[in-house]
């Protein structure tokens, strides 16, 4: 559990720009900076693309180059079949995190096509919702 | 409010070409030409994508470059939470347009995971419904 | 098309009294009085009624007398069969407005029994959905 | 079963003037005329209005000058519950008619409020319907 | 419009005898008998069966030696989509008959597979709703 | 908190004669003189309509001349959006009454498009539900 | 309770042979004569068909040569309104049985139409289930 | 009438500490002693608690003690079936009371198992909404 | 399979007393006496609880003192997910019963979230529904 | 693979005769003919039924003749629990074919209690569904 | 029919490799070879991308280089309302396949947003379902 | 951040006994012993109970005690209202969590009435869930 893969999905390139009461007020960028920081064994890469397909051809090309994925798809966690399919055909372990509560927020956001596919989930503790996925892979 | 983009999703790239009946046989083009002539001081562009996410990066770039945005935004408008989301995200009013009246097709199309996040609504007016678009914004 | 009326349902008369937030704090004769100052050729006139079933005879008369309906149906936008049934009945063409954005308020203000029999719908713009509709009317 | 009142509901008015492939082109004075030539030991009569409580209304006051009702609520049908009070608070037998056959149009008139509180229903038969109601009166 | 077949549908030979607050105690041999003496002119038949496909055949018969079908479908009404296709298949009018009135009754035969494909529906008159579908066929 | 309209609803103005085991055997009428004898200081005023809108014209109207409204909307309770935004509309308070148990009659009774926007509701007690209501009054 | 009718409805006849993992690999037959063994006093017939309508014809005339009924209807448990009718049609008490658990297998077998129908359901048992439906005769 | 049982369910120990600007900021026992005071013929009692079980219990048992009981049930009002059972288990009126407005909040508590076993409910007026219930109590 | 326990949920200390067209009039501890004196080689106790988390709590420990558990968890068997998780968790055998025939009263008691747990389900006998569950149990 | 046996449902026996526009012009046994003609070394034979149970009856004895079945149950395969019981008891392939596109047609036709338990689905390619049906089996 | 175009939806490149108990262990390319040499007059092309919009780029310009399209829109076929509008926007025929039986998979893959507007579909045979569909293509 | 309460719920006692496969086979006292270890400086104490209202009960006193609670309410997640209510009732930060992924159960597990309440959720990482929780107390 060496080289981990954080993707990105639609708008969040934007964190620390857009509705910061909800998303926060960091880049996402400065926040990775600190994550390789604190987990310094580790090798931690980043992926955003705002594009489903291309978070699907990653998600398949991941498994050749790390061994776990630490997955935010925003939008699309409620509206992708095809990424959660991407998710069950490869065979590294992969977290599904949420930086907002999905619970205290629209009911559309409640469902999720990729839970079933993932480990597990971590929703609502903003960007530290990525550290403690990160924690867990470490721990496994 | 002089530089208006506006944004074009799936399938509106064959505007005057396909379903006549429902679309009219005019081409976006020749459309657009007309548009800059009768609003002789706006700028107004246009840009086409069947990508969602280019839809969304398009979106997210208007905020820098214009003063408004007029999104038609195709059979995404029913199913697509992260474009809703890239909506919310930037600062700029927009304006939801379909040229059908898309209450009298499928009960699919009767629903928009836009809607709640432009100013308003302009439905079924065929290409005309850009033009109104235009004229609430030139009010504002 | 030259005669024009404007239909508004039940709680229109409140206009520029009522949840000044949502609907503004101008009366709609006042509002009137610009819109047949800004169409001077059109003869634009209005009806107010809270009772569904004078709507609908007003609607039915309609034809007689204009030639194009702007109907704002407020609350009976979400629940009048019969109103829906008597805009199928004429043949002037009609369009169906909101001062606010129906999409952003509760669920059941986001179906519309008259829609599908209408031309089509303009909500959101506040008073100036009602000059829109007017717009789009000159140019048929 | 000597004094008997037809009650047309919404848009009946225009019987034999709108949407003549559903509702047939004779008007519905005409049709009352040929229905008393029928029945000539009847007093037929007949209300119609637009406004759902002015049938509530009639059919309150019916009990007091008639021996039964037939009744056309049109759109009301499947909208107004005050009128199917309306129909248990009276003691005459009520009888729900429609000339179109409601099954075949659009699923949100496949449901009646009025229905459970009618004798029972007869729909279909254009304006004959009303005769078969009337027929079934004299035969109790 | 001479020669009319009654189609009864499942539990209709027992009329007469079961559940006598709903559907009368008279039998349906009997009554027929009276319709035979009430219609002269005409050749009225029955068929009875509480197989569903038995139903359909026969339904698919009729059209070569009967001018009109009466249909009470009982419990099949509800459920049977193959007989609904039947009524579909063939070329002579069909009206849909119910002894109690099926909206006074539980939710589930508040619906029908078979109406849209009838010319109308007559429901809640006892026996007299196979008299009053004669009537409106003799009329046609 | 002086003076009290009573705003009753659709075939309200039946109470004491129809279905007597829901509604009770007293008139309205009496009703109201002794809720004045009770309430001796107080100005209590009573109006009736079957006519949805004419409820709106008196929901609307009441803020000028009396300081809370108790409303018996009757059937409109469950279907009435615009009479619901009426009481928005108006700053005084308003308490929803019902005389029976709407919970324990059908399911479509269940709900109430009002109760969101009056202080509260009182359902179940007979006539008695309009004297809690104005006893609340008094109180606040 | 001395004559016993014991009704099996569709793919029943396979008891023994088909997916034994769920109906047990003891054919009916067998079971039957164990049955009439443990149930000496008793007269304990079967039948069985494929096709609904001859369930309900044995239905109806097993109230003239039974003194109960114990009925599994396998598949059209969740589908016969008809079958559901033809048990309230008769007035000899009448005993659900499933082999299986319908409760752990797919959601459209959670539903019946017959239990309302019938005294009581005993599901889950394997073959014991008719056994226990016996036992509760004898008990009566 | 005189002696009255309030039982209150879960959280609502906590009245007039937690969500203030919904619940009041008074705590139940102060409000209790003013309730006795303001009934002074009346022996009004007290009972909380948090566990569902023993809300049943303690319906069960105030038959034998109380001539009434007014309760309110917190959270669940929406989900215990088994309570609702309790109240219909005793002969003694229950009257079912909120301190919030049901209405106006989340869409979960516009349900209630308990109000069909109820003589009626009374719900949004703060605690006035107890007082309200024990003058009807009054009244009986 | 010498040592059953009964659990028996909220409400059923009442059988005998509380609704006796529904639940019969013998008490269940008179019921138990006759059970034991019907299966003399047989230890079958009894417990009853109305709090959920003690039917919980008394599951959990049955499966290390008795062979079985025939469960009637009253109204817990519609809203209780803890109490068939509870069942899942050990490892003797579980039937549900109960008293009435859950499908001919209220729809939300057709459910539950017990059954697909059990071994089976038992359901309209009265009392003697417990007998048949034993009646199994011993021919195991 | 040589014994294939084509199962036929309810008004199937009238294709080429109804429903042109839906089911084309060729009769089913002329098609037959043409089958067997393109398929020399196969053995194709046909059955055709109206009637559910009788479709079941054939499902179960296939398996001792035949080596597969290609089978289109018309309108029972929507609402036939028990005919896709069958498929499931047997252990040949059964292959679902339609020949109109069921999902361009009503709603109720969208759903299939049959497909899980076939190898898979052939629908919208008229009589040529068959033949691809066959052609998949040879390919096995 | 000579040209044909193969469209491959997301993950679809994985064939072979991933759930190769639902998909099966041949690489498409290689599939596409037999393909090829089966079908020797035909020129049969394939394209795949995991990007909805470059599959909906690729149906529209199929129309100037193809005589069809054989579509498999993996997770897209249950969530794209824009892929179903572009196939509506061409004229070549379209066929739906599916490598698996979608009606024995998870409810959200029981619906098509494509369906309609192909000419049929074919799901369930493997790779098999390729074929079928070009044979029907060639038989045309 | 100093003192911190594990509350789990029904079942919960059963952990490393019960569904192994599901919860893991180590008890949860011997994981607090390592957890306490774990994060040395911290007082972590645990409270388990089968009783809904216990659960609420202690939710209430931990905000005099405690700084913080972990709250795995087992199956009363998803049913209970009242937990929720208590949740919001005290101002310490609760984090919900699960040791299974609750999305990849059944459906009815896919809900939380508490997760709008609490933070943040954590779900599916064995009883690792319990210590990400802690690190992201120990975070804030």
């Amino acid at each position: 559990m060496k080289n981990i893969l954080i993707i990105n999905g639609p708008n969040l390139n934007l964190t620390g720009q857009r509705e910061i009461g909800i998303y926060g007020n960091i880049s996402f960028i400065d926040f990775l900076d600190k994550l390789n920081e604190t987990f310094q064994g580790l090798n931690i890469q980043h992926y955003q693309s705002n594009i489903e397909g291309e978070l699907i051809d990653k998600m398949q090309q991941s498994m050749f180059e790390f061994d776990a994925v630490v997955l935010n798809a925003g939008g699309y966690t409620h509206t992708s079949i095809a990424l959660g399919d991407a998710i069950k055909a490869i065979d590294i372990p992969v977290i599904e995190v949420h930086i907002s509560n999905i619970f205290s927020r629209e009911t559309f956001r409640h469902t999720s096509y990729l839970a079933a596919s993932c480990i597990g989930t971590i929703s609502g503790f903003g960007l530290d919702s990525y550290r403690l996925a990160i924690e867990h892979l470490l721990k496994r």
